[in-house]
């Protein structure tokens, strides 16, 4: 192997740092029959150097700034976290230097890519971000590459683990909520304040960079609709295991007639559809591109070793001379689209009231459906506890999203609603 | 747009051919966009000149070798099939001239893929065939890019459409074999002479260039063990479905002790395994990789539209100047590994036994599976009909195969059989 080295920089040595450098050391003999030259790496940073690590003589920063500034590399690998920061700025300082970036920083892609895609293109070196979604599944080469040859006009995804791990157990042990997050918190998989994950922002910040991809237009983190997982109740997941669907928290991005839609919610998905089976920790993705017609890609979406996985693809494509634009196009031929009315949405959902079980209530609920032409397909209604709080389940036809909160006002109107309506939507391609 | 277009050279105007020049006509603009430079079909050739695709004044040749020998072009796309004739012959002349070379042709790869692989290497020229595998699903890319940091030690595979086609209809309809096999190809699902689809030669081609790939060693067609779905029968579906599995035509390759095991083969697989819900003309492949774990990718596997897509998927790699070895590695760096023998596989099994209802069998066919050291998990004996031939199901726990033959060949040999006994691998991961 005569080939001069791929010279790495690494920035940050946590979880995802720590499995990098293990990849590194273990596969270096195939990475470098693969690559045609050996992946090496030259300098790393963190706050402390790890003593477990088989980092050799490796020279260590505690500063990741004067590193990205000082040392020699080829490409710098960002695993230091933050949409901003010493993210943000040794990044910069990377491509101001012309040296490539690889990075799993979805919060700094998404709020920040177009101006570090910029900074790539002037300095002719490349952005690599396989790692930011989907841990090691090959999501973003499938999207910039893979499909290359098609137009991409709807994508969904499950795409946080938190979130999946979450509701898969709250699914099979039939607890609540609060109950499941304090035992992935006890056990690591979720973090001591899970707002990013279970609020959706996290899944916002990943579907933003699939929808830049994918639509070929900047990142439009702003313009991103989200509502996370903490209002889904056990109750809900028992009813829609009656009903025959799962609930995920999606995100989804579809280009419209009337502008882009990008989405963050949990909906109820039916068995048949592909996203229903992907449990616990994996992540998928389902495209929909007008030639290769649907693609699913299913992962494990986050961890030390699969996300080390996603890194190193990255730097096989520096090392072969692989390279690509940042958002699949130069940043000058990105479109931007506006975005689409949040009312026109369509959709079919299901409602679970929790009503005084009087006489009349439902042909209260059925007027106020009728009213707003919100047309009904199911309803559950067991049991009779005359004067007692009952749960009432429906199910409605597809309908614009307009009227469906109309009807839904009406709804919570009602004197017989001991709670407010729960409403989800249903989600089919 | 100032860049030089890529000079494509389209050999085969058929299913395939059509689509990718329909592609590369709609969607001119977006593929100049994503490549930096356009991509320009400058000859084709065809026995005779398709009136229905928008060619233009484009160079038209009714002998595809004389094509390939006298065009001026970039890479030329091989769409013509066959293992050798005249598909073999243009694509050599193309890589002599120092020509990259884009084809979908599996069977061609499969038996001659290394030698090709040579040439191109000489020259400086690339081989995609992403197209060959798994229609439009980007799982050549996967293998050779996404997931170049693992040593890969299994994949499996539901990778022939017209049996997917096939063993869905029959589960969905009920109807058996050879009714469902006349109607696909009444439908066009398959081909007149279906043998290399339903014997399972089509699977082991692409298994064996998965396994290729996977493995990095030499393609193996000769040591694919295979066997198709002419003996699945409405009732071992029908059964299947009661026990809780599905039948799939599987190619599952991987790396044991023992050496390589590549194998095709109609397998039950239990309804959580990823496979179980791809349906219909569906393929997927799943895979586990030492970082990243089980990924899973699915799409639709053949067809005009998908296969254009990863075709064009090759040409933009091209266009982009992004190369990688044909199988992931230097030809010289691919190492050939023993074929692990068979009878060493162990799985657990599903038999199903046509009995005459006397009194004792049973109990033989019991004695027989304990003198093997087989062990029994469930039996399903329905119904009595005394002295009349009926249906004995029994699935066994995970044996070696040698044991499991020789079992069922003491169970053949009892008199109260009826008929051969079948017997159906039972696959988990």
């Amino acid at each position: 192997m005569s080939a001069a080295p791929l010279r790495i920089a690494l920035a940050g040595m946590g979880t995802v740092g720590g499995g990098t450098v293990q990849l590194l050391s273990e596969q270096a003999e195939l990475l470098a029959a693969r690559a045609g030259r050996p992946l090496r790496l030259v300098a790393c940073a963190a706050l402390a150097r790890p003593a477990d690590l088989p980092l050799g003589d490796v020279p260590f920063y505690t500063d990741a700034r004067t590193m990205a500034r000082e040392a020699e590399y080829d490409v710098l690998v960002e695993l230091i976290g933050g949409s901003g920061g010493v993210a943000l700025d040794v990044v910069t300082i990377a491509l101001e230097r012309g040296r490539h970036v690889v990075t799993a920083n979805k919060a700094m892609i998404a709020h920040n890519g177009i101006r570090l895609a910029e900074l790539a293109e002037k300095a002719g070196v490349s952005i690599g971000f396989e790692a930011s979604v989907g841990g090691g599944i090959p999501i973003i080469k499938s999207l910039r590459e893979g499909l290359a040859g098609n137009r991409v006009t709807k994508l969904m995804g499950i795409l946080n683990g938190t979130c999946n791990y979450i509701l898969t157990t709250m699914r099979e042990s039939g607890r609540d909520f609060g109950d499941v997050l304090a035992e992935a918190q006890a056990l690591g998989y979720a973090e001591a304040d899970p707002t990013f994950d279970i609020d959706g922002i996290d899944t916002a910040h990943k579907l933003a960079i699939l929808a830049s991809l994918a639509f070929a237009q900047p990142v439009g983190i702003d313009s991103v609709a989200c509502e996370g997982i903490r209002h889904v109740s056990a109750l809900d997941i028992n009813y829609a295991d009656e009903l025959g669907y799962r609930i995920k928290l999606l995100g989804v991005a579809s280009l419209t007639d009337a502008g882009v839609e990008t989405r963050v919610y949990p909906a109820m998905v039916p068995l048949s559809f592909p996203l229903a089976h992907v449990d616990g920790v994996f992540n998928a993705m389902v495209t929909e591109g007008d030639f290769v017609g649907r693609t699913v890609l299913e992962g494990r979406g986050a961890g030390a070793r699969p996300t080390a996985s996603a890194v190193v693809a990255d730097l096989m494509d520096l090392a072969r001379g692989r390279h690509t634009p940042t958002f699949g196009v130069p940043v000058d031929r990105l479109v931007a689209r506006p975005a689409a009315p949040g009312g026109a949405h369509r959709s079919a959902y299901y409602i679970r009231l929790m009503v005084r079980d009087e006489p009349g209530v439902f042909a209260d609920v059925a007027a106020a459906l009728r009213d707003e032409h919100v047309s009904m397909e199911k309803v559950i209604q067991r049991g009779r506890a005359p004067s007692e709080t009952v749960p009432v389940v429906m199910t409605v036809h597809e309908t614009d999203e307009a009227s469906m909160l109309r009807a839904v006002a009406r709804i919570a109107a009602l004197p017989s609603m001991a709670e407010p309506p729960r409403m989800i939507r249903i989600e089919d391609l």
